[in-house]
């Protein structure tokens, strides 16, 4: 039996952003998720009686075998998760956030390539914040730096739809993106602000360089305050009546087309 | 007051592909979706009182004088709606399907440069579905090709998310991809079956050629069985410890990529 403060504390976490935000902490929910938790990340494991007969793979027997792990009754997991049929298995997990900019920026100067950053300025759907995770470590981004109109990267809808990422890749969160830009400018990168007025094709600007892009709310955009940081305004040229791209999707074309460049780049030195 | 048949109609239509399927209707819901609906296409127009008392933009307005448009009470409306704070406004509207493959071969021929298009199998969240319609309108795309395995296109959910292109861009619906690809073989199109497997990165691949493009299963991706019709199998490389990208992300990523090859070779060529 789990205690019941405890209990309180999992379901309040999974609801409410500010709570994730002070104890550092956040749920993970499911075995595919939990599996792809590294140990030192772990704080509590929650097992269904269920869950617990039945055959599961090696990462998730040590999981369960581990430190911190409970088990808990079928009518508790119901309890505890979010979702409308739980999987059996989850766990209380630490954030492991970047402490500031400084952080990223010397993390990169130990890399043999130019840093690729993303800037989230107030996107809301916590699908596309997942999806746009997953994107960014495929294509070898260094970093996301979110505004405080972001959706929280630990909710749990974004855990599950960045498949893993959120374990791996680092998510700053900061006030204002504006200080971010100028101090990545003075490190010598571009900042390119993706823009349905813009003239210049992302294609054509330069993504082997050291560059922040920077993407805006799904249905208004980057602000003109934000933009005006910019070095270069960019846009997805787009036939048919689509007045813009699905925000994920925008963010994704422009970071695979910066891997593009770095890997042709790559490709032509050696 | 509408007619009890009427209502439990369109209701079962918002739920059951199988309905919507065999009347060739389907339902459109809120001010931004209905604004864009081909006139044509409507068949009914359901109004809120409350909303008939704001002012609307001119299409709107259009739309509520015009033919086929009736006033419901707000009671009325939430029972109708599938989303939990209705938006005042809904359509019943026909579907716009293209009757065949050779309908959009055809279609292909009155064109002046080589055809793109997209092969769907089991492709099954709304979201994804939706998202994909968009960016292949916004891509240049001529059309998408969806297996039994798909979501329906004329689902609440998908509908919303094409953010009108649903409207204008043509899916056809086939029991199984495989002839559709043969066919388009014949055609002199190259078939790409995006594959994690695959040893060719898609930047690599001549996609100025008439190509159709196959993206599969959210968690499974393409079947053997269809990969084996490909001309060529396709990978976008990723970098980190991400397994694959979301579905909707690798159809657009392939599909941006052949727009910005077909721009280049354009350019080139004036």
């Amino acid at each position: 039996m789990m205690d019941g403060r405890k209990k309180k504390f999992i379901k309040e976490l999974l609801e409410k952003p500010r709570l994730r935000h002070e104890s550092g902490l956040y749920v993970v929910d499911g075995p595919k998720m939990c599996a792809e938790i590294p140990e030192e990340l772990i704080e509590e494991i929650y097992v269904s009686e269920t869950f617990l007969s039945q055959e599961t793979d090696e990462a998730l027997s040590r999981l369960i075998r581990g430190r911190g792990s409970q088990i808990v009754s079928e009518k508790e997991m119901k309890q505890l998760s979010d979702t409308v049929t739980p999987q059996g298995i989850m766990a209380l997990c630490r954030q492991k956030r970047p402490r500031g900019l400084k952080e990223i920026i010397e993390g990169l100067k130990g890399k043999d390539r130019p840093g690729l950053l993303l800037g989230l300025e107030c996107l809301q759907d916590p699908g596309n914040m997942g999806t746009i995770l997953r994107s960014a470590e495929a294509a070898g981004a260094d970093g996301i730096i979110c505004d405080r109109g972001c959706a929280d990267v630990y909710a749990p809808k974004v855990v599950r739809s960045t498949m893993g990422a959120i374990f791996r890749f680092p998510v700053l969160s900061v006030d204002d993106l504006k200080p971010a830009c100028r101090s990545l400018k003075e490190e010598g990168f571009e900042v390119l602000a993706a823009h349905l007025h813009a003239e210049r094709e992302y294609d054509k600007a330069d993504l082997c360089l050291p560059s922040l892009i920077l993407i805006g709310n799904e249905s208004r955009g980057l602000t003109e305050e934000l933009s005006s940081e910019a070095t270069s305004l960019i846009k997805i040229p787009m036939l048919g009546k689509t007045e813009s791209l699905n925000a994920a999707v925008a963010a994704s074309v422009l970071l695979f087309e910066a891997a593009r460049q770095r890997r042709k780049a790559n490709g032509s030195r050696k």
